[in-house]
């Protein structure tokens, strides 16, 4: 297969997807979008996933990962309050990529997603490699202004997280002792995430978030990260993490990939206990002394950095 | 190294060059821009670059990679006729890009355009691998309506190309056989390609130009992928091809990286012998008959595409 032929390919896959705000779509040197709405920003993200460090050919299937690959875009648009609009596709591409309908399943499962997000394919680049790796960008766009930010919690808030975190790592774990099927609710949270696409624009609305990320890391990465940008500390109370059922506390507080949402709200703000049947369940509280800490009954001790590095 | 610590180093060299048009660069889940000004469109493109696809560890300077890895999306905007105004960067880093410094100089050159070009770098993704990639989207803004497509040739038109043809292919084999130093005319030309900024911009607003693109795989392959956008042939007089000095032919055809700017005009639109010292050269027009052919005083034959396959 040519490069040529396989743009072809993927345009064809993306036209099916055409919707408004395009004025030029794949094919050309570049996409041309219009102009947004009177009173929105953009928002823009970029991600990848690469053979051997973010995923191993026999330990994951291939159309999880495009599922992923694209999800951990949406996601990133979504914890800022924003919507997904348009996304870009960079593929390197190993000669087993192209046998077995590796790279159809791939594409497939990433288009899928696609549509159920209802954001077309406007670019991308395809090469050749030796090693996989897929990058996607996403553009999103929010009301002016108002993009939930993690730098913005303050000591005193309240710190809040969607739904039950463990889920996906041990999903991973399943997957690598081969222990569970497919359908195994962890190994599908691990295998096909479900991006909270609604929860940041509704935080955001309703002004009850003052600071939010998603959880793409680990709790313990992302809400030290949240922490440091607001220049303050959190206090983690070890007993309110709520966890995937069969989780380890070990692994809701270091897996990586549960996208859930993590979020700030001042102590005065009501948060609803669920919204749209999702938990949102108070973890513990931004603090003045920096740095990330658990606490439990007994005592105060410091909460490393133990989630995935990509690096 | 670890993550955050080469994110919090890349921020600070992407926060030297830090412009209007940001609301919120790196950082944070994605970056945020302000809405463009009225009466302008969005140009967005992604181009990456592999070990040993794209270039060998041992065959580039370090620095000359991070350049031309920012000049292939300043010139996908350009060739539209558009404006550049920011960058995203994902990097996937084998332990080798950390010593020497080896990374070091590949963002110092890249940021070197970055700051010729007045663009900002607003986010990206870092990762470890086992093969050094890099994958660059440029964002950039156009006049509504007005942007440089490759779909509008039509039968009829003059076709021409800015500054010579060859020289990448020339300097590359130069730097292959170590025939020559890095300041080369033609090494430069490969290993720091200068993308034709302004001259998109100058035909679209003079009305010169009905489709352009820029040449980044060679003629040969690019000018078939205009026709083909644009339902139509072009034959080119090979005689008129302009060659870098010491080009041969075949280099002049097939060899990619020139980042010129491949256009046709109507034969009633004058267009100049050259512009600001780049000389603009007619090199065959666009005919009824599909595909590509190159035509002598003798003969007419057909031009297969034997560019770079970057696939």
């Amino acid at each position: 297969m040519t490069e040529d032929r396989l743009i072809d390919k993927i345009q064809a896959q993306a036209a099916r997807s055409r919707q408004a705000g395009i004025r030029l779509g794949i094919g050309d040197d570049t996409a041309v979008l219009k102009p947004l709405r009177a009173g929105l920003e953009m928002l823009v993200t970029t991600d990848q996933i690469i053979e051997n460090t973010h995923f191993t050919r026999a330990g994951h299937p291939a159309g999880a990962l495009g599922w992923k690959c694209l999800a951990r875009g949406l996601s990133d648009i979504a914890a800022m309050g924003g919507k997904s609009g348009h996304f870009l596709l960079s593929l390197a591409l190993p000669a087993w990529t192209l046998s077995n309908g590796w790279l159809k399943q791939f594409l497939s499962e990433m288009f899928q997603l696609a549509d159920l997000a209802r954001i077309p394919l406007i670019g991308g680049d395809v090469a050749r490699s030796d090693r996989f790796a897929a990058n996607v960008t996403v553009i999103g766009s929010v009301a002016a202004g108002t993009a939930l930010r993690r730098d913005r919690a303050r000591p005193g808030d309240i710190v809040y997280v969607s739904g039950k975190l463990g889920g996906s790592a041990l999903g991973f774990e399943c997957l690598q002792a081969r222990s569970k099927l497919f359908s195994d609710p962890a190994v599908l949270r691990h295998i096909r995430p479900e991006p909270r696409l609604g929860l940041g624009d509704y935080l955001r609305k309703t002004g009850r978030a003052r600071a939010a990320m998603d959880l793409s890391d680990g709790l313990s990465t992302d809400a030290a990260r949240l922490a440091k940008a607001s220049k303050a500390g959190i206090e983690i109370n070890e007993a309110a993490v709520p966890r995937f059922d069969g989780a380890s506390l070990e692994q809701a507080l270091h897996g990586g990939e549960d996208y859930e949402l993590l979020f700030t709200a001042s102590p005065d703000t009501r948060v609803p206990k669920s919204w749209r049947g999702l938990p949102l369940t108070a973890i513990g509280s931004v603090v003045k002394r920096r740095g990330l800490a658990v606490v439990t009954a007994a005592k105060r001790r410091p909460l490393p950095p133990r989630g995935f590095r990509h690096f």
